[in-house]
Parts: C-alpha cells; sequence; structure tokens
C-alpha cells in the first residue's frame, strides 16, 4: 500500500536556534521510501543524522537571530506491515530471552514511570491471559477512561498525570500504554507517524509492544486506522522522538501535515475488538 | 593507578526472578582489566551482555522460587584517566556539532526531568562564563545546598524532588546535576563505580558533563576523591544503569562493596576549588 | 458503650521546641467523656487550645534543649453514636443547601487533590446510585485497589500519589476517600481516634462524608469495627489534626497507645456489605 | 481614602449549575464600605454567606441548564490601612503564643506545600534577622526569581510547581510566599482583591504574613501600589478564596474589573527597598 505523506513547518527565529526535527518517514523493511524530498525556504545548511537506536532519522539546522523559514517534506512510501497470527501473540518472551536492544524499553523514561505503576498494573492488568490480552486490555483501558481533549496538557504532562487527570492527546494516551505495559515486564516504546485520516489533521503518537518477538502496534485513541501509518520515529518516550527538539529561541508560526494512500482499494481497518487477537507490525 | 574492587550481593528469591546486575568494571581506553572473576554460589548460569550505548556490561541470570543465593565480582583495575586543560573546558561543543551519540544525553529522562528546569537553570547559572564553569557551579551548588542523609530518599525520587526538598543520596546528587546541566544545553549522564575510601563502603553514583568534546567527571557529594573511581556504567540515569533490576519477587539479604588502591604511592585528589579548573575523563 | 483511651508518647528535644497535639477525646453530644487526665512528666506548663472549627482539642507546651519529657492521656469516654437510617442516607445536600461551615469540606487541601480527580471520581463512581452508595463504593474501591503496608509512604505522602501507588496506610487511604468525595461535591473531612482492637496498637485515622444532613463515618481499611472508635479531632485532612506538630527540633523515642471496652456484652461490627446501607455518626 | 469597585462576569451554562462568588468587598476596622450594589441578569435568588473565618463574604446562586448570566458588583470603600512601625516588626509570635485563630495558617494546605520546602526555606532565609526581614526577603527572592506570565500555569499549579519552574501569575507567587513563610513557621495567608492600576485589569492575589501580631500585606508580583487595594477574602490559599467555585457545568465568558480611586490626592506607593521596613495592615 502507497502513502503520500506531506509536512511543512514554518518557524519564527528570535536568536541563533539549532532545530532537530523527525518529521521523514523511516526506513524498514516494511517500509520503502520510494521517493522523498525536504526543502528548505530560504536555503538552509541541513545534516541528516541516524538515532543511536537505529532506523529513526533526524534532521539537523541551525538558523539565525531574527529569521523565518519553512522546512518541508513529502515522500510516497510503501508499506507492507505485518500481520502477526494468533498462536504467536500468546508468547510472551521472558525478561532472560530478551536481545539487549530491547531491554532498555523495560526501563522507565521520562514521561512514563513505570517504577511508580507496578501494582496498580499488576491490580488492573495483572490476570488477563497473554501478553497481547494484557496490551490490549491496556489500551482498551486508556481508551475508555481517558479522554481526548485538545490542548488539556502540555509538553510536560507525563503518564502519571495522566492515569490520574484522565484527559489528554495522543502523545499522553501513548505514555499511559507505555507505563503500564513496562510495569508488566512487557516492553514498549514510542511510535511518532504520519495517520491516514487524521482529523484535525497532525503528526500522531501511539505505541509498540514487544510480543512473541514482534514489536506490535496499538493505539488506545483509536483515532486513525491501524494499517494507515506511516513510521516517522520510535524512541523510548517523547523526549526521544519530538516532531521538532528546539534549542535557542523559537516559535513555530504554522503547520501543515497530510496523509493520503495512492491506491483506490485501500480499506481503512480499525481495530474495534479485543478478542480479535490479530497483531500488526510495522516494523 | 591499579585498584582493587570486590562486591558481594545475597538474595532470598520468593518467586522465578530475573535479574540484571551492573557491577562489573567497564572496559574502555582509560580502564584496563587486569583479571578479574565473577562467581555466584550455587552455580547459576550467568549471561554477559553489553549495553546498547557501548562500554557498559550487565549480567543476567534467573533465580528460581524460594531460592537464596550470592553473586560476587571481583577485579583487578588498571585506570588511567585524562586530565583535561584549562583552554578545552572552555569550549562548548554546539549543538549543531555534537555527535549523535551524545544527542540522547540531551533529553529530560525518568529522573533528570531537564524540560522542567529551564528557567531556573538559565536564572543560576546562566551567566557563569565557559561550559566547564556552569558545571562546576552547578556542582558547588549541589554540595553547598543539598544535604547528603542516608534513608530520606527511595527509588522513585527525582531530581524534580530534590531540587525543591533539599536532601538525598549519592544518587540524588547525580541526577540533579545532570537535569542542571541538560536545562542549560550541556550534554550529561549518570556514572556508577566503585569508590577509594567511600564510608560507609557501598556503590558510588556522580555524573559527568560533555564539554569541549570530551566527557568530564563530576561528583557533587565531594565523598570521594575524584582520581579513585573505577566505573561500572554509563546511562542517562538510574533507570538505565541500576546495580540490580529485578523482574520477580527477591531481596537483597546483604551487600558488600570493597574499593582499595594496590599503588602506595596514590594521593587520594579532592575538588576543593572551583577555580582551578582542571577537568578529569574516565573515557 | 464506654471506652477506655490510653496514650504515652516520649520525645527526646534537641532544641527548644513547641509542640501541639492532638490526643484527647472530642467532646460532643454523641461522646462524653466521663473522666480523663493528661499529664507531663517532667511537669511543664501545658495549654489547652481549641480547634477552629469547633470540637477538636489541642494541648500546646514548650520543651527545652536537650530536655526529654512523656506527655501522657488517659480517658474514659462514652460513646452513643447515631445510626442513621436508610431513607435519610439517599439524600444528598445540594451545594446551594450546603451550611457554611460544611462548605470547607468541597474544597481541595494540602493531602487530598479533589480538583485533580473530578473525571476519574467521575467515571468511576458517577453513576452509582445516592450519594450514601458513591461512598460505599468509594470505601470499597480503596480497600479493594490500595495495599496496606506499613512503612511505606511519609508525611508527605498524598492521596494524589496513592491513587497511583496503590500502597499507604490508614492516613492515605482516608486521604483518597476524602478526596474522591471532594471530587463528586460531597463534603468530606478526616477524623482520627482511639479504635478498639486495632493491631499494632496505634493511632487510627479514617474520614466522614456529609450524607443526608448528617457527618457519615467510613473506614477503607476494615481493620477495626466501625463502632469501636473514639473520636480525638476533625480537620480538613491529616495537616489539621496530626497527632503531633513538631515546631523546632526533636523526635518522638516511644509510643504506647491503648483503647478498650469496659462493657463486657461489646459486640465488634464491621462493615462487610455495601448494600446494607446503615450508616454511623459519631457526631 | 475612598476607592471605586466593579466587577461583572458573565457565564454560559450548560448543566444546573451552583456558583460561589467571591467578588465583594470584605467589612472589617480598616475597610469601610460605603455603599455597594450586586445584581444578576436575569434576576437570580442569592445567598450571602459568611466564611467560617470572619470577613469573607461568599455569594451563592444556582443557574439552570441552557441557561446564561451576568452578575455584577460595585461599591465604594473607605480603605484606612495601618502602618505598622519597624520596632514592632522585629518581633516575632512565638509558635506557643499564637491565637488558636491564627495556627491554621502554619499548616500546609492545597497550593502551599510548606512541609516539603522546611530546608530550603532554612537555607535560604533562616539566617536573616527578624521574621518582617525574613518574609521581605522571600518576597524580593520570589520578584527576583520567578517571572510573570500570563496563561503559563493553571488551576491545580501549586507552590511545589512554582518553585521549580520559576513562572507563574500572581496566585503562584502568593502562594509561593506563604509556603515560604509557614516553612520558617511564620504564619501566612492568601489575600484576594481589587486592584488599583492592575493592568490588564483582574481580580489580584497576593498574600499576609502574621508578624509582631498583625496581618502585614505583602505583594511578591510588585505590579500594583501596596497602598491601593480592596481586600475581597482571605483564606489559607485559593483553594479557599476563589473568586468563583463552579458546582455543575458553566464556563465564563466575560469579565470585567476595575478598580478606581475617588480621591484626586492618591499618591500610589509601591515597595521597592526591603530595607525600609514598614508594614501594612489591611485588617
Amino acid at each position: 500500500m502507497t502513502f503520500q505523506v506531506f509536512s511543512e513547518l514554518q518557524y519564527q527565529v528570535y536568536s541563533s536556534t539549532t532545530f532537530i526535527f523527525s518529521i521523514q518517514a523511516s526506513r524498514s523493511n516494511s517500509q520503502v521510501i520510494i521517493e522523498e524530498s525536504l526543502v528548505t525556504e530560504p536555503l538552509l545548511a541541513v545534516e541528516e543524522i541516524s538515532g543511536v537506536e537505529g532506523e529513526s532519522r533526524f534532521i539537523r539546522l541551525k538558523a539565525n537571530d531574527n529569521s523565518q523559514f519553512t522546512i518541508s517534506y513529502q515522500a510516497q512510501v510503501d508499506i507492507d506491515y505485518n500481520t502477526i497470527h494468533q498462536r504467536k501473540l500468546s508468547d510472551t518472551v521472558p525478561v532472560n530471552k530478551l536481545d539487549a536492544d530491547v531491554m532498555p524499553y523495560l526501563f522507565p523514561s521520562r514521561y512514563c514511570q513505570s517504577d511508580k505503576l507496578q501494582k496498580l498494573a499488576s491490580k488492573e492488568f495483572g490476570n488477563v491471559e497473554t501478553a497481547y490480552g494484557k496490551v490490549a486490555a491496556i489500551t482498551e483501558w486508556i481508551y475508555n477512561n481517558v479522554e481526548y481533549i485538545s490542548g488539556t496538557t502540555n509538553s510536560s504532562t507525563s503518564a502519571y498525570d495522566t492515569l490520574t487527570e484522565r484527559v489528554g492527546v495522543c502523545r499522553d494516551f501513548a505514555h499511559l500504554g507505555i507505563a503500564l505495559c513496562r510495569a508488566l515486564t512487557i516492553p514498549a516504546r514510542y511510535f511518532t507517524g504520519y495517520a491516514y485520516n487524521l482529523n484535525p489533521p497532525d503528526f500522531h503518537a501511539c505505541f509498540e509492544a514487544y510480543i512473541g518477538g514482534e514489536w506490535i502496534f496499538f493505539d488506545p485513541t483509536k483515532l486513525v486506522p491501524v494499517n494507515g501509518l506511516v513510521k516517522i520515529a520510535n524512541g523510548r518516550d517523547a523526549a526521544d522522538a519530538a516532531v521538532a527538539s528546539i534549542f535557542g529561541n523559537a516559535s513555530c508560526t504554522s503547520m501543515i501535515v497530510k496523509c493520503d494512500c495512492n491506491d483506490p482499494d485501500f480499506k481503512p481497518y480499525y481495530f474495534t475488538n479485543v478478542e480479535n487477537q490479530k497483531g500488526l507490525s510495522y516494523q
């Protein structure tokens, strides 16, 4: 399935500022970039750097005092996510068999204080059978118990807050999902991407849990079709995978995000049923 | 300079539990392990895994229900830390020149909420000249404003708490130092190690800041000589580099830690003077 | 029913310190003090002051540098709590009919951040019928979802923490109950007292909710019989009604607490059944 | 000095809602209401209730589903604040001499977690001479270290947050002042009022500390003249003295606030100098 993604961010820069953008589609076996382009207006020196943990791609640039600039990205991306069958999803990988590169996703992080949620996670989800069942139950619980309201949270809101205040946006939903998984010793990581049919259009955040040896996709917002995502980056949480990290003094003055499917036969698929244990992997 | 380190940890295991230990000396250009041994009693299958970010070494093992075991480590380690001269310490590496593997140490983490401390860090330390001067001032400030009292904090205490409550142990001092550095856009990371002359004997935690292209060592507790450390691991914070991460149900029943210098000429060196801008690098 | 209560607290005083104790049985229509005595050893000047909000009685005394003292209280108290019938318990007093002296118990306080829990309380308990039913459901929920473990919390732990960490002692259980009631616009207040059969013996904390025009008693710990309490004080939370508030530098070196029933026919009564809507009022 | 105050609040009410307003000038020896009027449009039943702790006056009313209303208050108020001389301001009232009605202002409250700030307050301000000197130093410290930026905080922001994040509005400045005073065993309370020359016009919040037996006025924002206030209410913090407490579902659609001085000779007086130890009391 081929998707066409586009984003355009405009900034007013007050003093010399370095930007790190995470807006490019990632490259992996299941996600092939057919063509892409990144431009800035006016032309700025742009450097692409890879994340330590692999597929993520960052753009770094420096803008001068009292300047304005626009960064635009467009890509045509072929997505071939895997569907993982039920039998495999029953398997939990025990901690003593986890690969070293998966281990960091078991530990608490800035926005996912899993160390504080162990009793709660165990009480609420500990008795659900299979790792997939647990994560699906967490996803349903968040969907049913946290209200999605724009503008209610900010960049310092964490899973600890969301669990109590019960309100947030996609980023907060993802952080809570990750924290609850890790509290149950299930590795989980943040996922940002372009999402088909997201309304109003924006970048999207959700999460992946490590089950049966695969990173399986979950989205507690249920706002987008699970087969309609183009991955930008993974990270421990939003600290690692912000759309833009700004070191200096600048503000975003405009943002446009688009994600369309080129294929007229594309059938958006929404998870509606926990019992239907079919997992998708975007890796 | 050659140090002899030793640690012995004993556990009572209630239900089947996986342990990840970070107690071995790390290997690097400036730290050579002459000989080492790790034993468990009774004999357990032990696996060594390397951290994603390089030098750190983890031991993983699984213990059964209702068992007891002891893990002991001893090593003879040759330390040849670098002394970084003043001129180099004046240089800050700007964000747009940082290597990709240093970038993660700019972002907030579980125990170091640097995103919340930018105004405070800028107000308190923003006007100090040079990156080294800023980190030295942070180190002095913590030493002067936070009381070291055992037992006042726990494994969920973070820099945000310590800044206000003004009490903690070495781990809390390190977290606060790291958070304040990152809030000033200076990369900083957690450091655990064996420490000469620490009283009462225990593992030690401090931190490193990235200045002039080197990871420079700082210890706001001033409890140990800066030339008397054997590094175990680095991490973003204690979430990455805990002495023991326990997945199951077990409790530590005894702990012994030792760090002696084999060289009779060893002169412990304590930082007493911020103005004396000489940095040590344990990398 | 007549109870015999006793407490003895011993302090080591390092520098001149003022103490405010809240250890005397309160006086009300339903609680008559037959006889009581309060002594300090050595003899100190003791002042009794009444709380602003009525029945609570505080003892204030000042102890000198480098001294030791013991304060002991014993009383024989006749308790005649009211049993409030089911019909009345169905009535909620709407905010626009609440008496002015009840209003403060609607607002958030130090340990009961009800302002942050409105969505959660409404989601979990909003659909339960009647005010009594809601508070009974809150009490059951706390009993079922929070573990009682001594030593897990401290004097700065609040309802916000307990809701997430799911562990605490009687004080934490009470704070969470109060916060959830207030989040549903049900006035609630802290209750401290002597408790029959509490094991190990200690002062007890629970809470009262204002239903049908009466302050009805609830205890989410279920550790003591609901008809076996001698009230010491009410307050917004533990900030108002601490057993001892210490202004200076001193530490408690010993504490003895006792509560016995003089009547051989006393039948301890434990709430076991939410459906059995019978409320007790200790006012 | 005579001031003319005016406020008008407009609400859209979605479901039946009870409002408690605190917008009327309080009555005291130093504040005499010459004339006042309160009207609602459309006409609603309005009840005036007094706060438990004395001078505060609350308006309670109930509005129906899907309605709109406006509440307007205007008053002419004669202010005769006291100027307390330097000698008296040197005296601290020790805890063992405080009146019972002052005691509650020593304890921590919802937005003023003084129990967590004792080490910090003692380190920063413990050595300043006299109680007045300490509170003046706290006021200066807040003015110098916290940025006043509208819209940065919300109704759940507390002194604990402000101390670290170093940004807020008048309410946050007041809460931090109160918390630091209480941490030094100086009683302190929240003060809301109309303020001359506040720009943009709004209700104002500041605080009073109990020194030399008087409640002395402090304003860490330095935004208004200290002799240009008309008190509305005191409270432990904003939980007790919110301009509007809303029990139901409604939103404020417009707010107008005015405070003018009728006397052409009025000379606004701004505190600029800590050394000038002259206190004002609005009691």
